[in-house]
């Protein structure tokens, strides 16, 4: 059985942290794929467990040895998902959850479809959102005048996600959570159907 | 919330009824969808519970009126769906499974592929369901033989899918198909999202 993944979009503040912890404990093992940035830690943030952290250059490298599964530059800075510990732990069997955008989630679509499920997490309202953004007052008004921008356009995205997540109660949406990722663990790629088909004939 | 289609295929043998029996308490609220045909019931099988029973001429009726949401003809006998009673479980949100061949999986995607989870379940090898097949001694050698023939080749439309129960193990096997169902229960349709992405923009 090899393993699978997982693409987690939707808004800053739509609580994907929050269900991803809560529903840790019902479904296994997974490995969190780590993104690669070139923008500077923030205070607290520590390198290889919220990102890591590389140069402009060594992430231009990085491009150039094809290295990155998916890659977009936001605001001056590169972020991407190097394809090696992807690879690692799909080849372990293991559910790889990503927390990307909906271009990322394109991109991670078109080149591994066949080990993608993905689910859009979002408040149940674009007013929820903004009020979680400014009750948890971690951002200046103009960068969440920007996500909310952003949201708008992300929420028109949602046709092409496997699952619509509406988190408006917590234990509700980390329930649903889990059954997607435990779903998500059984979807078989088309070469292990193909085997499968072969084993089974004999 | 509107409901939810879950199509199982799969040999007979394959332990589809244990499945679903198994995970019945894990699944909620479910409507199984019964089918109609035009054979004669066998001892102990009821109107209403293991089929509807109708004569050739109502069958016909109904393919004219457009009743059926998928039919065949199988050894002379027809087979078939009827649309209302699962328009009506949809309407009221509920999870409807369906018990059906391959070719019903086509014709009820093709028609109602927004709404449709799908899971073909399978022994883990052909000997096994051919083993399983002579064990419960209810055929005829050569009913089991036939169904032998058809099982090898509806594998090779395992890769029309959403997924595949391998049923080596039934508590296994019924855990999936219980984290399926529920999976499939949160399945939105494109009406549904393009609702809420109204709702949720204002």
């Amino acid at each position: 059985m090899q393993g699978a993944i997982l693409v987690l979009s939707g808004p800053s503040g739509a609580g994907k942290s929050t269900i991803i912890n809560n529903a840790s404990e019902n479904i296994g093992e997974y490995y969190f794929s780590i993104s690669t940035t070139t923008r500077k830690p923030r205070e607290g943030e520590k390198n290889g467990v919220d990102y890591y952290f590389v140069t402009h250059e060594e992430f231009e490298e990085g491009i150039k040895a094809g290295e990155f599964l998916e890659y977009a530059t936001v605001h001056g800075n590169y972020y991407g998902t190097s394809l090696k510990p992807v690879n690692d732990a799909l080849s372990q069997g293991k559910l790889v959850i990503f927390d990307i955008d909906i271009q990322g989630h394109r991109l991670v679509r078109a080149k591994m479809g066949d080990f993608v499920t993905s689910a859009f997490i979002t408040p149940p309202t674009l007013r929820e959102l903004e009020k979680r953004l400014y009750a948890r007052a971690t951002d200046d008004t103009s960068i969440i005048e920007r996500r909310v921008e952003n949201a708008k356009e992300e929420i028109k995205a949602i046709g092409e996600f496997d699952f619509v997540i509406i988190n408006d109660e917590i234990p509700k949406a980390s329930n649903q959570f889990a059954t997607i990722a435990n779903a998500a663990r059984l979807k078989q790629n088309s070469d292990e159907l193909e085997n499968f088909v072969k084993f089974w004939q004999n």
